[in-house]
């Protein structure tokens, strides 16, 4: 087994070394990685391609596992194309990933939302307010829409789904009529209105609450893994191999309801996730 | 909505109290329960299961949501036998129900044992030791098989495997030959070989490692709930009374790959759960 | 015993109830205030005041026990102008009081920093970045100071302190060229330098790492109280009894080394803690 | 800089190896030691003290830090004997030493058990229940009596203070008169009533409550340091080294009140430390 070391950089320079079983003793329980990894803007030239495929081939690599989202799939594919066997384990907070239900570290996230969101509602029913709450995501309102029903938020603002500044408005103005001591809006940091503008436009209508906002921001990216992210990642990365020995390449290997299954890259690469509906609307029912 | 306080007892002595949205304000990140709960010895009498019955209907009870483990569904089952339409949603961090994947609070319940066991590495790591580790789960090694994946675990016992004694001295033996620091054992409460025995025989061997034991207990009962824990909550809430408005009764909603269905509870009430051979010997797999 | 809702406020307007030992079961573990606080404009006036002291006398409240930062004091040392037997229980995480070495919540509001900041350093080491981390802390520079160290930062930025953007360029330079995989910056929110500015230069300047911004925010001041402040909150509140029992007025209840001393009002309300030159040092000499 | 593996085994051993700035790297959050540890039954001997001795010198080892408890902290004062130049860090979570107000680790471990009685509490209150959790301390009943406070106990027994199975008895029974939906009784681990007896004691008398008995165990020693942990550390690290450069030795580096001092281990070497009295009693009155 080799590790590598930043990513497809590191593909491409061959920043390589030997990986045994007590290399990776004692990383259970941390966040991040220990390969390090980075962006490579040179992976997206055809010549850096074929210079990290060559290096994969002169240190005896003959597959190749990729651990990652969305960019790091199309880079894993593009090797495919050069004739490397390789398999994709799905690796991303933000769950835009079609092809598996959950990617490793989405459970890890929405546990430190969790755990953020319960330390605003301290000062929010405290001091009669209500929190608007930034969540990460990019283009996928997963992360927030769980959140919102998780976190028991009013409201849920998602990139998938438009909503208007009054209906917002409408959301915290009816929390304070019901009694509610505070109020929490999940916003997704893709959603069309933002967390600036809804904050002006709270301070300059009466929905009987002040308004705080708060951006999460990168801590949702560290932390130890839960439960949930360990066994993913040990099932889904046993797979991998599986799949691997077995013959299979160019796939994704995903979580499918209780079972893990392989799934062909090309036929996902292209293909956007279905906003979860239905959790969009339980947050505004339990919110009654 | 009506609670009833103290679980059987209550529905016995009819200590109702109205539960309207405001009632359950604050409460999502709390373990526990608001509403009391114990074990009834009356309600094994069947002129106490018609008194409950009695009760209920006097309260203009139609139709009840029984939250609990096995007991709490053959209680749910002998009321159904009364004529009373009743649902139940499986909440018991032992996961032996059949009909759901998984039970509200064993996702809690892992990440308390993920949590523990990291602490317990660190000194194992520091002082070069073996620890046992007893779980919770009664008859069902769920809890332990999956602990045993995600806090790597050298191995696990559960109560549905046999394992001897001497399996277990040659798990530790080999991790300090292969030059860990530091070897974790998880059992099972219900195991057939208890950590005590273990123990013993760990001292009277030479292993590599000086061994000590961590009966985790009751803390795995509580706490605040996990992202996982409470989305799963949501949805088979939502589905419990989504399914008495339809008329259906007697029977169980659970977790079933990516949806939550109904199961009719004569279809379950004799059945014992499959244990995890997968996760199982993904343990010894992972340990190497 | 009487509680007061709404702080000041609710002193104005009446808004008192009994508070019983049981009415206080279970808050233990819980952030925040069962009684609600909100800053009140209106104590501000004279007549207010007065209309306060009124409503005090009419309860037949003899004493008050008033928890808080630093314009509780004052509006507690305006009330004892007015013949009113007050004490002062210091609690803010600005940790900015002068006449106690600690306030309530300091200690928690510590906890979640060094939380959020070891989730941001797996993705920073991860990564190889630098992290700018802004504290609260208002025009004190505690909590930012103490994050520096027990986080390991490279520096700090406190308000009491001037540095140069390009100081924190240098020790960012400096860290990449010492080998380190990641850079920790604490910037306390009232520092003359903002995150803002310092992102913009380290962008425009080679320092080795690229950077991000996180503002923890609000998080810092909600969360289960920590043994620490458990503890202190339980000192500093028996201490306010005693005291007041004992005749004494217009003093804040403090630690003062290892013990709880009481401080007039009067000899602490214009002066300005102290920066903790000490640990600022302490940070530069840590971060070698 | 050298570091010593093993603990003073690792003195008579030579299992040094230097210690640079960059091999710190990355464990300010975790647990345990990166040196490893152990008690050394050799080092009770003369023959073996000297060969330490000799070895250090040989090595070039000027001065020895010494991180510990009382064992330790006797092993660099024979040391010392032998003309080595010796400064000791109190580091237990017992907190039994004398020169110091806290050692390190005795934060990290009140959090815990505050986090476990937290837990613990939630399955107390839901089931009316009396919780008997065990803390460790060996003969020192600090971390019990902080537990009771901080966790909101009825009752602590400590090893120090002498109390009859009767008071305890009647502490849960008036808990349980009073109202309360729960009780906790702390028992250190050296207190003169163990957690057996009392659970037997309860059982067989009616106290309104049925008991549980959790003995917390090593969960206590281990985890991510908290932020007085971190901190004190540092400064007591930092006043070793400056102890030592400035000519001292034989001597322990503690907290007093706001400030780091030396005090020579003859002075303290055979004290024991005071029980906390008014914690005890703090606990009593908290409790009603």
């Amino acid at each position: 087994m080799i590790g590598i070391s930043n990513g497809f950089d590191g593909l491409i320079d061959g920043t390589f070394r030997a990986l045994g079983a007590r290399d990776v003793g004692g990383i259970l329980p941390h966040g991040g990685t220990i390969l390090q990894t980075r962006r490579s803007e040179r992976f997206f030239k055809p010549e850096h391609r074929q210079a990290a495929r060559h290096q994969a081939q002169t240190a005896g690599i003959d597959a190749l596992v990729v651990i990652g989202g969305e960019g790091s799939m199309r880079g894993a594919h593009a090797l495919a194309g050069l004739g490397m066997r390789v398999m994709v384990v799905p690796a991303s907070i933000d769950n835009d990933m079609v092809g598996t239900d959950v990617s490793i570290g989405v459970d890890t996230a929405l546990n430190t939302i969790v755990d953020a969101v319960d330390k605003l509602r301290d000062t929010a029913s405290s001091h009669t307010r209500c929190f608007l709450v930034e969540t990460m995501g990019r283009g996928c309102g997963y992360l927030a829409v769980v959140a919102g029903v998780v976190c028991g938020a009013e409201m849920v603002l998602v990139p998938e789904i438009e909503s208007s500044v009054s209906e917002v408005l409408d959301a915290i103005r009816d929390a304070h009529r019901r009694g509610k001591s505070n109020a929490i809006i999940i916003v997704a940091e893709g959603a069309g209105t933002r967390i600036g503008e809804l904050l002006k436009a709270i301070e300059e209508t009466d929905v009987g609450f002040h308004a705080r906002a708060s951006r999460l921001g990168h801590i949702q990216r560290g932390g130890s893994p839960t439960a949930f992210d360990r066994m993913l990642a040990a099932r889904l990365g046993r797979k991998a191999v599986d799949a691997l020995l077995a013959g299979e390449s160019d796939a994704l290997v995903g979580l499918s309801g209780r079972t893990i299954e392989t799934v062909p890259v090309r036929d996902i690469i292209d293909r956007q996730r279905e906003p979860s509906l239905e959790y969009f609307e339980m947050v505004k029912v339990l919110a009654r």
